[in-house]
């Protein structure tokens, strides 16, 4: 059997993410629920309260990571996975992340609600620590979890106040018995607002994307000559912002240069001394390079060493650059992205087929089980800012979508 | 009578400044002597040992200026005075201030000695505050004492943490009950190191300042929009780190296009939110411009203010500019820059008529008196940094040119 005409409660799911926004809530209209700061226990604590309100088998394991979980007929099959994050930027808004977790769960009550049991378990996830601006890397317990990043190196990351992340967890409660290792999964489903202004430019209300972008980090040093402003001439001036400018500048004409879908932003500088009147001897900054294309990535930033080791030659400034980071680009199953397809159509909302520019818990999930986001627009593309907005509307549609695709992979075919 | 075979003591002034080198020294061989810190308070304690030790009349201000007070054959002429101060920057070297003070003791030190009496009465002064970069502005209480500044907004002034100048004042024990006021003087002299390359690179040893080029000090702020960077395309962005950027290169340019004497330095920056994966969207920065040209500064300042509002147009980032201060040039009195010449003349050392491309008190007493200042050699140009080095011979010779113009202005002709 089906249920064609199923739909999850848009007004309750309103209810859980405005009671959600209370937690942490901002005098501008966002969220600040750092990883592992009191507000994310807070939160934490809400969303088990519902899922033992729904009767689910929760567990928690050692990276924090939250599930909940709903027998299915054949309870021994792999289960379905949907989920993601609770953790917000430091001004950040009122969807991302969370729409993900009270997506599923709403699809969850749905489903208890009208007395369906799956073939197949389903299992909600709340990620620890997918935004990664309070503790580095980004993604860290889904990482772990997906066995691609080392438990105990994400436990030794410390916060800008020298914090370690396995202490904060310890603190807040956090620090689950189980193991953080991923079992068998039939498939994993991602609800998540775009980020982007491209479904609310196209005017379509589910996105569904053909995968995440490779993401590369690189930090940049360059060492200049600290001396008092006034009686250094400018010839012979080692000026370390200098340097920076032109190299920022390069990095934001990297894409015209290079063509294709890349991006490529300096997000992050810090300046040294940083006194009005010393000419800076250090600075320090990020590139991020992104497109879908890997090797096109590569070859841009081959070409832009090449012109930083330029610039900082012409300018007397040493330069040391790290390679922070790599991620390839993750293509999601073919198969999941049809049925997201099917869904839309079957429930008459509009859809586009594209690309996700953002990393999301689902890149570290896609390499060890079948994985598909489904995205709902973002007003005026905005997101990691307080103004973040998505309608309600919206969040119900991507809410629909994701249950029918919940019922149709937990069904045993 | 005049004493053309006077020395000071080269050894002695050599013990005091490492005497003085030692409090708040640094592990990289500088000193960090923050105005109003524990570090400052020592260093004026010992200074005010050294004093009495001279049966100097010590007098302390309400702005913590410390003078002590030789007496003249002719005691009620107006006095000469003497001095410099001995904050530091965070990482400043030993010579930066500090050679100043201790320069006009040495000179007050070899008087007492010989048994001189001078007909004038001959003062030495510690400013408080010239460095400005724990309080702002630099040069805060040379300037209140000669009229140019007011008492009560330095007294309001807050550091980083919040702390008011008074408050801190107070707490070192250094808010004096004298009236910082000024009263008439016949000369004021300052040694000082030169800060900059130019000695060194003539291979002179007296540099003769002509006065102080004139400061101009601009803050710009400019608005960007936030955004993950990875889903948000180049087109349509507001960044404003790139902006800034575009305009850092403008300012550096700016001498350049300018010609003449001109510097220009953007040595402080902010960037917010300072997050590797979103777009910036506040950035805001200094801006430095000095000549000794007036005209041709405020020329350049508006050429490039053209230029920034030209920048944050075509990027579409809102920019606001605060005129934060303009201090006009400051030419020094005639007859004591040939008295200097003299007296480096009669001693066989080499002299440099020249600019001081930095602030110094001297700016602010040149306003209420004759005003002249001795520079010295800096080791490779570099202050304001913990490397920061002038030989022994240098700041022998430099105190021996300060003695005999101290001599020839405190003989009442």
């Amino acid at each position: 059997m089906y249920y064609h005409d199923l739909r999850i409660n848009g007004d309750r799911l309103r209810q859980s993410l405005e009671e959600m926004a209370h937690i942490g809530a901002t005098p501008g209209g966002g969220v600040k629920r750092l990883a592992l700061s009191d507000e994310d226990r807070l939160a934490r604590d809400l969303f088990i309260q519902w899922l033992k309100d729904l009767r689910l088998h929760v567990t928690i394991d050692e990276m924090g990571n939250i599930f909940g979980r709903r027998a299915g007929t054949y309870d021994h099959l792999p289960p379905v996975l949907s989920g993601s994050h609770i953790d917000s930027q430091p001004k950040g808004g009122r969807f991302d992340g969370i729409l993900g977790v009270m997506g599923a769960l709403e699809c969850l009550r749905t489903m208890e609600e009208m007395h369906i049991t799956t073939d197949r378990p389903l299992v909600i996830v709340n990620w620890t620590n997918e935004e990664g601006c309070r503790f580095a890397p980004s993604m860290s317990s889904s990482g772990v979890w997906a066995g691609a990043l080392d438990r105990d190196r994400v436990y030794n990351q410390t916060d800008l106040s020298g914090r370690r992340f396995v202490d904060e967890l310890e603190r807040i409660g956090y620090r689950g018995t189980a193991a953080a290792r991923h079992e068998p999964l039939h498939a994993y489903y991602e609800l998540h607002i775009e980020q982007g202004p491209v479904l609310e430019r196209e005017k379509r209300t589910i996105g569904i994307p053909k995968g995440i972008v490779c993401v590369h980090w690189y930090d940049i040093h360059i060492e200049g000559e600290a001396n008092q402003v006034g009686p250094t001439p400018m010839e012979g001036r080692h000026d370390a912002l200098c340097t920076a400018a032109e190299m920022i500048l390069r990095v934001d004409d990297l894409p015209r240069k290079m063509g294709g879908n890349l991006v490529a932003t300096v997000g992050e500088i810090h300046n040294h001394p940083n006194s009005r009147n010393i000419i800076p001897d250090g600075v320090h900054f990020t590139v991020d390079i992104r497109s879908w294309d890997d090797a096109l990535a590569l070859h841009a930033w081959d070409d832009l060493r090449d012109d930083l080791e330029g610039i900082a030659a012409a300018r007397g400034c040493p330069l040391r650059i790290e390679e922070t980071c790599r991620v390839r680009h993750a293509p999601f199953d073919e198969k999941l992205m049809d049925r997201l397809a099917d869904a839309a159509d079957m429930l008459g909302y509009t859809k586009l087929h594209m690309v996700s520019g953002a990393g999301h818990d689902a890149i570290y999930i896609n390499q060890i089980a079948p994985t598909a986001m489904i995205f709902v627009p973002s007003v005026g593309g905005r997101s990691h800012v307080e103004v973040e907005e998505t309608s309600w509307q919206d969040c119900e549609a991507g809410t629909n979508v994701l249950l029918h695709c919940l019922l149709q992979s937990a069904h045993n075919r």
